[in-house]
């Protein structure tokens, strides 16, 4: 078992290693549920995301013989990066054995904090499986990603950061994976402040930990998929499952278009960059998945590893649902000032253009005419329809073009 | 004039309304520059920017006559903003004029602020103007987005916030537009640590105090453009020229390239949304700029307020430019098989499907064949090559799109 005396002996093992990250109150979802919330920026810790606290705590628990072998893990994001900075803080080596599709990005993150990377198996399991082949023959220690009561104690020291600065906090709302991050905070937050409720939140495609917890018993899903690759996880842990049917008042979940909006409404309001794990527990606040009115909530944003490709489609996409980005398409006669009359009604409607697509070879179109592509800033969903509205009256078909 | 008795009257008046915003290393800025990168993150501050601090100590200064009035202010965006909350947190009433063109989310977050806002104008010249004619009609007070000496000494609060918590700092680096922010916080800086440097970073397209510096007198340049918008000013201010030419070491320029490129590196590596003024800092050094090697140095990360899809449109080009990230076209025999095989040699170089547009209706393209865009995350200038190579061995003909 943890206790919390096991997380405070963390909390000063790691005082010099991880970063005290902020808790700035977030106005936006503030207004959305009445209530005053909080956000914990893990994203801004060191390797963005709060996975060294766990990693660094277990491995300087470690004894000098296991040390002198170094530590191997298996991951493909989060994890791989807290090991291999907390094992180079602690001066020993490590081994991550990433999936052979892993992020290139965090490839080249983890091998930049100093882990011998290998790259091996198709998928998780298989990396896994790998890890524990490698640590057999090296004789290295392994570090499990979430259930092992080093790496709990680790991550519960967030809890201590939080009611520390704000002893008024009534909920702490926390992503779930493997269970490694709620674990950890309950356990401690629970102890230091009994009334604090703790809510678990996971993304519907992975609610591993909800249906164990509806179930009373560990359930493994046949598979896990979700935008939050962070915390797909098939099979919570035997440890953090008996800690989480403890301490934990609540698991709710989020399906992965409300936690893309979270992380739209997070890079727009509070200027951070959060991954789909670290969004969770936005998303639950902002689309109303729990009744915080008039009570001081702290939201734990896990992480902000997120491949920059996929935020710019998360923006793209969000812009368009919010009626804040519109792609037309529309075939214009293919002679002088066509296009300046088409754009001239734009303008009068006051959406801005952000890039002209001008095609005349397309197929579809008949010889004479060409298709124009417009991508458009818009103000809500009432402007785009005024829009297209006074386009349709001038005479125009208008395509409304999916991303 | 202002002095730092000013700025330490004004830190006393702003420390319950404004954010003690973080100042964290940038691990990825030390390693390039060899020197130890402390980043001041303003984006974080309320309203996404540090305009509040200048706003908020013009308004508690004003006398109770004065605040019944109001205040009134021009400005296309964080200076709006800043007014507008330091407003309504003053309790008093704010009137905005912003030019008709305005980005669309920043009128939204300036009204949310409390605001009542005044779209007129062509531009910032003809707003301004207008501010000025609805300040006389109706008696409120003009709040300068820079050259008042409340304003600035506002500003020179966040070299207090730097010098306590890193009082080995040896450089400060700051981005200048009017000239506000770095005259404040030079000001300060100077006087608690005269050892200090003060650089100041401005945007090539928009050079003004740079300008100014080099003819030893204010220059109004004819036009102003830069993808960092919120520095895009045509000329310095009479009582901040006064004070950089007093206090300022150095004023150095980046390009918008250069400016772009550092957006995506802290959105990437610090996990922050930084808008092109307040990533000029950080542009200068990652582009060896300035030699800070073995030394200490805090770049002012200024502010947060850029539009989502230019994010989205910087990450695309960014990615593209730096080898991660490339789309390309090419031509396959329209029958079963043929995506696959393309699709196999791609897998075979690591390279990672981002999507896959394919379209047998293009006119350019030969019946009986099809065109497949695809496009791919890559790890560098030299992974492409290898690819474009491997593929083109196989007897694909590829062309690169531009996006």
């Amino acid at each position: 078992m943890v206790t919390v005396e096991d997380v405070k002996k963390a909390y000063d093992n790691l005082k010099s290693t991880v970063r005290k990250t902020p808790i700035d109150e977030s106005r936006t979802i503030s207004e959305i549920t009445g209530g005053k919330v909080f956000l914990k920026a893990e994203n801004l810790q060191k390797t963005g995301a709060f996975k060294i606290r766990g990693a660094f705590n277990k491995i300087i628990n470690l004894s000098n013989e296991e040390q002198a072998k170094g530590v191997i893990a298996a991951s493909a994001g989060n994890h791989a990066q807290g090991v291999a900075l907390a094992a180079s803080s602690a001066g020993i080596r490590s081994t991550i054995v990433m999936p052979e599709g892993a992020s290139v990005t965090k490839v080249i993150a983890t091998k930049g904090y100093g882990a011998n990377v290998v790259l091996s198996g198709q998928n998780y399991d298989e990396s896994y499986k790998k890890a524990l082949e490698l640590q057999k023959s090296e004789g290295s220690v392994f570090v499990h990603a979430f259930d092992d009561p080093y790496v709990i104690a680790g991550q519960g020291t967030i809890a201590i950061e939080i009611l520390e600065e704000l002893p008024e906090t009534e909920f702490i709302i926390v992503p779930i994976g493997g269970g490694g991050l709620i674990s950890g905070i309950a356990v401690a937050a629970k102890s230091l402040k009994p009334s604090v409720k703790i809510i678990g939140v996971q993304a519907e495609g992975a609610a591993s930990a909800y249906k164990a917890r509806q179930n009373n018993k560990i359930i493994e899903l046949e598979s896990a998929y979700t935008i939050a690759d962070g915390i797909a996880v098939r099979k919570t842990g035997d440890l953090t499952f008996s800690l989480i049917q403890k301490y934990v008042d609540d698991i709710i979940t989020v399906n992965d278009e409300e936690i893309a909006h979270a992380i739209l409404t997070l890079l727009e309001r509070s200027k951070i960059v959060v991954e789909g794990a670290g969004a969770v527990g936005a998303a639950a606040l902002i689309h109303n998945k729990l009744n915080i009115r008039d009570r001081n909530a702290v939201v734990v944003i896990s992480g902000g590893n997120i491949d920059a490709n996929i935020v710019s489609r998360i923006i793209e996409k969000g812009l368009m649902k919010s009626g804040r980005y519109i792609r037309i398409a529309t075939v214009i006669e293919d002679r002088p000032g066509t296009l300046y009359t088409l754009l001239k009604t734009v303008a009068s409607m006051r959406a801005n253009v952000v890039s002209i697509f001008h095609d005349r070879l397309k197929q579809s179109v008949p010889l004479g005419q060409s298709e124009v592509e417009l991508e458009l800033e818009t103000r809500d969903p009432e402007h785009v329809a005024e829009l297209l509205q006074a386009l349709e009256e001038k005479g125009y078909k208008i395509e409304v073009v999916d991303i």
